[in-house]
């Protein structure tokens, strides 16, 4: 899943879909609702923002993971997107959980900054608990005292994980890391470790971005990136997904074989 | 403020209620909507909570400050309660801040177990931006590396906070070491570092308590903490309040007091 | 315990300790071998530094706290102070502890900066198992992820370790926090969280100091600190120590009582 | 590297040597002398254990890398080892560090549990400085607030360093997890992520071991991590050694690869 931080214009959008999906990303992220530390800071376009999603979608063929802040505003975030992520400060914003439980759209949901483990799962719990059992769990680091990097990338939750559930365990080594020239090692890192999918930001002009342009690669780096991946995904028993279709149409079976382990040999879900 | 947990029963309620206001309390602290890690565990009693908590305030004359956790709650929570409480794990729940901005309610707001100070101000930003300034501040623990305490209180938040704002500052001991037998030496330390007020959790039969029932004081220790506290304050360059009247009447003057610094003679302000 | 993180010149050291001295400190705390992060940092005075230190404890009357960092240099620091401190980068350095160990002279143990208390206590049986029973702990902070304060001053280690040990229970605020002004503050919390003593960095001119000045006190305001704390003590349920014959001769039979439990009403022992 | 974490017994270290040797290991670890957390811990057999490494080396034509603990027994481990490490505990032993930059003998530098990675260059300035160039750093984990492992594998560090350092960077996941169960996917990720080394804990008999079981590899676990890691090499830019010889006789010629930036092409170099 690759993409800006956030939906900023529709030209710089779209030049981030078409590249990330000529370099065979299987979803678009992007942000329309942004979660700001500083009530100051760009806080996303908001629904038209959602609407530039859509129609990046439907030109690359890319579905939308996109994320969802308020509980009054799910469903109108799931009417424009194929997956409702659920960010690191909201991972425990109970309400919110429910509210995406109760839809029937793939969740992706970020570790907290803080949160142990047991935390992720419970918090999927919630989600779980409303009947929607399409949850991806995500590590996007934790907090540090090391100012060197933004936060910890804990890959050693993604084997964790793995004993401990069936669902899909995803990576973002843009946020964990916080620093664009860090993220291939760490995404190759995430491969070998384990993870069903990555989170990557990518920016067609990351000098410009109005959110976060420090830790997103830009178009030819990702290509590069994703040619590494390829090749390194069978050594960790994986299969690369044949396009989006795979990675999504066959999303039944591939739970039910997620709730018999075998979902080993896939790259990503949802 | 003073008070259980969470609102379990008519019964344990105001028992509690009655206990803290003899010993002295300003306000009456209890969950009606209880964010809990887990799905499974006891979640508050919603809304008949929030009668029990207008009925022991309208005995004790003390005045309410419970939490609200979703945007949608916050004007039936309002409705029932002299100060709302945003808890740590919703520090930066946007959505909800911008919501309690709009009342004309205190607000408490606690940091986030893994939040900067800077963090916590710029969360206090979305809330005063909409419109309400009357926001306290509430040290309650980071997360640390030591299980020896649930988490690390940082006393030297009070100070800091201090220099940066003119907010009134709270402690919550009780969570912020997750232990009774800690609450009353960090308590006393809270005032000596400068606090404006505390939040401790006080429970009638902590052996019964559905939620963090081993940080909760019984009754008689509360009492005598809050006699210790009584004679330290003047050494701490505090007036102990003469009653909720004084916490609460004189709200704007202490607001404008607080803009010019000369906040030091209060102890707490809701 | 107050002083100059470092000797750095005689003039500068005799002007610290005669206002420590004045305004009322038990002992005299400097550095001649000092640990640094860097190898290009000041390294300390080495074996000139102990003399001038010497020096300045016969002309105020005050014992001398200083660093040991080596296990070769024991002896010859032990000639020439009171009490051996080991830093907080040591505390599991096991050479350096059985060592101090087999010394018969006081020892205070710093917590290492990402150290549990269950871990500052087994340090301190290296010592006391090697026959010296003379052992104060000493919570200077810990590794935190928020850069406001240099370390998180962990208080609530004081009543923990209240709990579990009867040995003296040493708070540093000056490394603690990083900032002088927060010392005050925090030396009072410390006491009230019930400290038997503090280690308190004054500097003559903290502006020239070559190690730590931004968090090293000027004599007027250590002395005001000092004025503060004598005050607050008997609330905190300590006698003030009537000087420095109070704290160190009667050190036999207050090692006994603490056997008892009855070391309350103590203010400090080296 | 791999081995065992102490030398607890011949049976046990021979077998130990043998099983990584036929594996492939390019060098052999088991400490001597152990730095443990409780005096009344194991502390590791001494100058015996030293003998018996030495002797397993000449029988499996190893070198071996073990811990020196005490500046005093420096030129004691030297002689019977060709690489000395420096573990997590003593990170910022100055005068230790000073005695092994002393030698000219390879120095394996492990990160403290709380240290920065500025602060871990700065303590390889220390070995530098004295005129020994030959440190390899090691990433362990650092301390985190997530019980589930024991430590947090940070292998962010591993680019870190790369863009901040000629010197080899290795990578402990024994010690970074905690838990032989994660160890592989984590040695893995390790090498993804560029690093030039790892260092594994094996035990004949891990349910027997006196230090650290829980994390140490079985011999058939062992030689199953080494196949894949052998074929994962290639591409991540590694040439596998050829052996001992081919990791340690041109030494020099790499060291000086190293100053240009040339030594990518590397599995280790001790």
């Amino acid at each position: 899943m690759a993409g800006p931080c956030a939906v900023e214009s529709r030209e710089l959008l779209l030049a981030a879909a078409e590249a990330v999906a000529a370099a065979g990303a299987c979803m678009l992220r992007g942000g329309a609702f942004k979660p700001r530390t500083s009530p100051k800071s760009f806080q996303g376009l908001g629904e038209p923002g959602l609407a530039l999603l859509a129609e990046a979608s439907q030109r690359t063929g890319l579905p939308v993971v996109t994320e969802v802040l308020d509980p009054r505003d799910v469903e109108r975030v799931a009417a424009h997107a194929a997956m409702l992520q659920i960010g690191s400060r909201n991972m425990q914003n109970f309400a919110l959980l429910r509210e995406v439980g109760r839809q029937r759209k793939p969740v992706l949901l970020k570790r907290g900054a803080a949160a142990t483990l047991d935390e992720l799962l419970l918090a999927a719990d919630y989600i779980l608990q409303e009947g929607n059992d399409q949850v991806a769990l995500c590590e996007r680091g934790v907090r540090g005292f090391d100012p060197t990097t933004r936060y910890v990338l804990d890959l050693a939750a993604v084997p964790v994980l793995r004993q401990r559930t069936g669902l899909p365990i995803v990576v973002d080594p843009s946020h964990g890391t916080g620093d664009a020239t860090l993220v291939p090692a760490m995404a190759k890192a995430a491969l070998a470790a384990g993870a069903d999918g990555l989170l990557i930001e990518v920016h067609a002009a990351p000098e410009q971005a109005l959110c976060d342009g420090k830790q997103a690669l830009r178009p030819a780096e990702f290509a590069q990136l994703m040619q590494d991946l390829r090749r390194l995904a069978p050594l960790c028993g994986r299969r690369w997904p044949r396009g989006v279709a795979d990675t999504l149409d066959d999303r039944r079976g591939r739970r039910a074989g997620l709730a018999h382990g075998s979902f080993d040999d896939e790259v990503i879900a949802p």
